[in-house]
């Protein structure tokens, strides 16, 4: 194998393949990223256990050069060594020579580096999936909908199932809902596909969601989503993501979301998170986390917390409206915090059902975003 | 004590002490920020076994309102807590009042706190400095010396003299010293002091010179430093920064300092530095972190570097001069990127006296720094 390569070019493929790089693998082939250098230009690959990423480098893209193949090959260099290498070499181009015992010679201005290479037959092989169901979905959106969602995503592994986002689509409508049985999060959106394309129950690893997010650009180019039996692949511009998904089945969240209410506050959301985070400063440091709400008859809202041994704190505010029956309700400010900041609404309606029921945010404007929160018991 | 004080200037005023609060501490007080309240305005105060700090925040200042004290008086309140609290609160002003059971109530805007405080009077007091030998300094060159020197103190208990900045002071001239007998960094001014004034072995902890450095603006505004016994002062603006010194003797590091040289090389100091640090990329891996440096017959100079089983690296270089003998060193790359990394200089001189013998580093336009570092043997 012999290449030059234009160095911004390899810098950013090596730095997108490196989110799926094994930090902690006792295999060392895996700590690797593959160059495999053919007549269309050059393929980066890295892969762990959940998630495989490829970037593609093309000889010329609108009329840019990228990448000269003076001869085809292969090999895997550990990722952190060559990852810092093309990062700290000066010059534009890069030339990597790669001998017969996988000993790969880097040259760029007057720098040389030798470093030894491993057998690029030894790195495993991505999927093949079947294009069977493929949507499309523009990149700033998808990665709006993971943002929105991703942080409700169960940490334990005692339901492993709720460790990922439930990625579903009926009627040209992608939903993600996530929830660690505390609390809920949704969000759909209208997609392209094919009018009859229907998957439910398509689990995607919180963790490959969060790695996805950092590779998704935010613009509107469109991404391609290709669904298979047990293996997720995200098309973006010259990248390949592939997420294995999560075995089982995710339970049936619709039947816990409440549909009538019986208290209704609508609040602007940044004051409302404000008021929030400043009751949670002393429950925080009390461990419990836990903020009243409370409806006054002057159409306020109190919000206070109470941390034994520390202090506590009231604060009245002002919502745009309050309607139906007085309430006192007590909840996880954490959980409140990451559903406000997650919204980009300027308004929320909190819908209520009663102090020992859970109880549901959505913005004024539009239905596409549901957040669903258990309350504490206090009383 | 009853206050109504300005809300940024009490945040910053806090994120200034703060610095000085013990995280690891078992006496609760020193946990804790003093308020104090008198007709002057409001003084804030923390203070853990190295270090204190003290900020004044005036009634008025320049025309502008900072606070006014209703009734005079002083307690103590856990730094943490009351940080995020005033950084948290929305008013421009913040109430502060406090019953005689040591209960702060803190109001601002529609929120309102009551955190439980402390005694003040338990609080540790300050030390009383003779304000004998006073020296002035522009806070930006104050800051830069402890930058370019600060680096090179010792880490390692074994000899804990060498844990600290060495200042001096003779003939107007203050100099910084900080070694860890492996590698030295030494940095020199010109300040305003007494004719006569002179003191040696004022040995400042280095630690307690990286809190002054994050204290320390980057502007021209005099500082005043005031030497005492085993405690030094410095006077900011509205800042009063104690440390205590290290006690024993500094070695005396001028007579390590090699006067001649048998070899002489001139770099452009970003350029070497960038060539260090490709170098370092592999031997850094390799744990030994060493780098050799070759004379070649054309003037030019090899950087090279080899960590077996993972590669090598060789640079060719050309310097702005090269004079005296041909020679082959190896030294740690750290050391070199540290003292690089450190210097705002364009030019540098390299002044070498053999393979086996310290060298020096010293800018080609002035003299008030000095880097030393030692070889490593390698053959």
């Amino acid at each position: 194998m012999q290449i030059s390569v234009k160095r911004d070019k390899l810098v950013s493929a090596v730095s997108h393949v490196a989110k799926a790089v094994s930090t902690r693998t006792t295999i060392p082939i895996l700590t690797g990223i593959k160059l495999k250098a053919t007549d269309e230009g050059l393929t980066l690959t890295a892969s762990d256990s959940d998630v495989s990423i490829e970037v593609q480098i093309p000889s010329e893209e609108a009329g840019e050069w990228g990448v000269t193949v003076h001869k085809p090959g292969s090999v895997v260099l550990t990722a952190r060594i060559f990852g810092e290498i093309v990062r700290k070499l000066a010059g534009d181009e890069i030339q990597i020579s790669v001998d017969d015992r996988f000993a790969a010679l880097i040259r760029s201005g007057q720098a040389e580096f030798t470093i030894n290479g491993m057998n690029a037959d030894e790195f495993p092989q991505l999927p093949q999936l079947e294009e069977e169901k493929v949507l499309s979905i523009p990149s700033d959106l998808l990665k709006t909908m993971l943002r929105q969602t991703s942080f409700a995503v169960s940490t334990s592994e005692m339901r492993p199932i709720l460790t990922g986002i439930m990625w579903s689509l009926e009627k040209g409508q992608l939903k993600f809902v996530a929830t660690d049985s505390h609390r809920l999060a949704s969000r759909s959106a209208v997609v392209e596909c094919a009018e009859d394309l229907y998957f439910h129950n398509v689990v995607v690893p919180g963790k490959s969601c969060n790695e996805l997010m950092k590779i998704l650009d935010d613009n509107q180019a469109v991404v391609d989503i290709v669904v298979a039996e047990n293996q997720i692949l995200i098309k973006a511009n010259h990248i390949l993501f592939y997420s294995r998904l999560l075995e089982g089945t995710y339970p049936d969240t619709s039947r816990i979301i409440p549909q009538g209410s019986k208290t209704e506050v609508v609040v602007h959301s940044k004051d409302f998170l404000q008021s929030i985070e400043r009751a949670s400063l002393l429950s925080r440091e009390g461990k419990s986390n836990v903020v009243r709400l409370v409806t006054m008859t002057d159409n306020n809202v109190e919000i206070s917390s109470n941390a034994p041994e520390i202090g506590r704190v009231t604060e009245m505010m002002t919502p745009v409206s309050v309607n139906g029956e007085e309430l006192k309700i007590s909840f996880n400010a954490k959980y409140m915090i990451d559903a406000l900041r997650s919204l980009d609404s300027g308004e929320i309606r909190v819908s209520f059902t009663g102090a020992m029921s859970p109880f549901v945010i959505r913005p004024t404007d539009h239905d596409w975003i549901l957040h669903l929160i258990l309350p504490v018991r206090t009383y």
